[in-house]
């Protein structure tokens, strides 16, 4: 039995709430937050004050970080790595490997394990793109994603003058897969990939025409996309658009011998993006207290970590029932 | 550098020598094999006689051993081990705790390495079951098979009264795979998974009825299946029917939380599967080559191999480009 902290309580947090209870060999011995925990409401976790975790040292085997990308993380893992053994999602491709170098000194230097860039894209994507690209070297590899909500491009409708609220779905287009796993050779571009869904709530008076012109030509979000605007009431969007769902495939297309051609697909169906991306932290988490026994301290990623480190069973136990 | 011996040069050594084309990092030094090597015409590799290989100990870094698993591999595999680092596609799947004990002894008392099992199912679909299953514990796991040839049940029909020749595809129920991935609960029986569909060759004033019947009710292979029968000609058999296509799926349909849907589907479609599997045993001999550096001496699976010992890039290099 391995103890684990969730560290942060957003989406994400309660999605690993979720995760552990469906793990028995591992024990939630609580949240902690930056908020005054008496506002913080879980699903049964006790929760603490973020400045009271390095009480707990000795208490708990792995931290799961829970925090977001842009600002939380880079700060939060190398810290906390320098206490606990840790996991995290960190999703922003282009500063992996300075975020890499950060935990894997903090981690070497106080003897401790983290695995950073879990989740799926980083994280069961990578590991596909890296199997199928090793296995079938001579071809190529398309990664599509959703359909599922973009955070990002829906911030993005909310700044615009005129929308009161909005949420954006990013949608891959199936038929372009479907013509790729034919064997087909395309130069695709992005507006060849996904297309974009918008379902916006108008504030009193905002003229729908300006909005709409102002979304599909909106430069890097939406003007190299095919974009559909639908105009809702806010009560549509509250009874309609709540979950957030998402997914994705990674394919890969290649040829041996001559002209043999062989496809590798890997495809996520999503109902809540955070419960799944929490299921992979909590399944890394379990790793990452293996390798700490072991005393492989340092910094990993999902490609350093052997398959069978993610299951409660044992390796006997596996090549009977799972090879 | 690292230079590989091909042990056994039927389908999957054949195989084997066409994916080694495609990997600089390994060099090929030739075939061995039981037959006279001047019977035996590859793709360019030397050939040289089996009972020769422990001559080239030291100039060879990994066998890739691509005999059966009825008979050859129970023997070769640990043989081949007291010498050399080995990798096979060992696929009787509930004799895979014996050969890996056996495999490992040999692998420990010499300081070499071993996988085994290598190839797709055992292999790719073992990882990807093994995944999925540590990620989405409360759920369903399905394998689907083809559309491929089974060598076993074309065999069977061959031995028939009457049957000239014959081939068998296993095809999928790609209904059942979709309503799965909605969300459907189903208690499958073997017959609501695969269909077998059947080209049969009649020697001459055979009875086409007789045989047809002997077949869809032959037990353990087709009585269990919806099965259908065609007839063709000696060269449509010839034309249409001499490529090896195999593929399948892999299914996991899980819950987080109380009943939030979470889909992981892995698929291959491939045009020739020992193709294919000889890709994966490359694949895999790198991974060999690299452990056996490393001094991990024993016998391993798919499931024991961390992602980046696939790949001939570096570490830093993975990171950057596939995490």
């Amino acid at each position: 039995m391995s103890k684990v902290a969730i560290i942060g309580y957003g989406n994400l947090g309660r999605g690993v709430e979720q995760a552990l209870k469906q793990n028995t060999d591992l024990e939630l011995v609580g949240v902690f937050s930056r908020r005054d925990p008496k506002t913080v409401h879980t699903d049964g976790a006790p929760v603490y004050a973020l400045d009271k975790l390095e009480e707990q040292k000795g208490n708990i085997d792995v931290c799961i970080l829970c925090g977001g990308s842009a600002t939380d993380l880079p700060v939060q893992t190398p810290a906390i790595t320098k206490n606990f053994n840790t996991v995290d999602s960190f999703d922003t491709h282009a500063r992996i490997p300075e975020h890499f170098a950060a935990v894997d000194q903090a981690a070497k230097e106080n003897q401790t394990v983290s695995i950073i860039s879990t989740g799926w894209d980083p994280g069961l994507f990578s590991l596909n793109r890296l199997y199928a690209q090793s296995i079938l070297p001579v071809g190529e590899t398309y990664t599509f994603w959703g359909k599922g909500v973009s955070q990002g491009h829906s911030d993005a409708l909310r700044r615009i003058k005129g929308v009161a609220d909005a949420i954006q779905y990013t949608i891959p287009k199936n038929e372009v897969i479907e013509r790729l796993k034919a064997g087909e050779k395309m130069n695709l571009t992005t507006r060849d990939k996904h297309f974009r869904e918008c379902f916006v709530v108008l504030e009193e008076n905002a003229d729908a025409k300006a909005v709409k012109q102002e979304i599909v030509t909106m430069p890097n979000y939406f003007d190299e996309y095919d974009t559909e605007v639908h105009f809702i009431s806010a009560e549509e969007l509250k009874r309609d658009h709540q979950a957030m769902p998402h997914g994705g495939t990674v394919l890969r297309t290649g040829t041996t011998h001559e002209n043999t051609k062989q496809v590798i697909e890997y495809n996520l169906q999503l109902e809540s993006n955070p419960e799944f991306t929490g299921s992979v932290l909590v399944a890394y988490a379990r790793a990452c207290a293996r390798l700490a026994k072991e005393k492989q301290f340092g910094a990993f990623t999902v490609l350093d970590i052997a398959p069978k480190y993610l299951s409660s069973a044992d390796d006997a136990t596996l090549r009977k029932e799972l090879l």
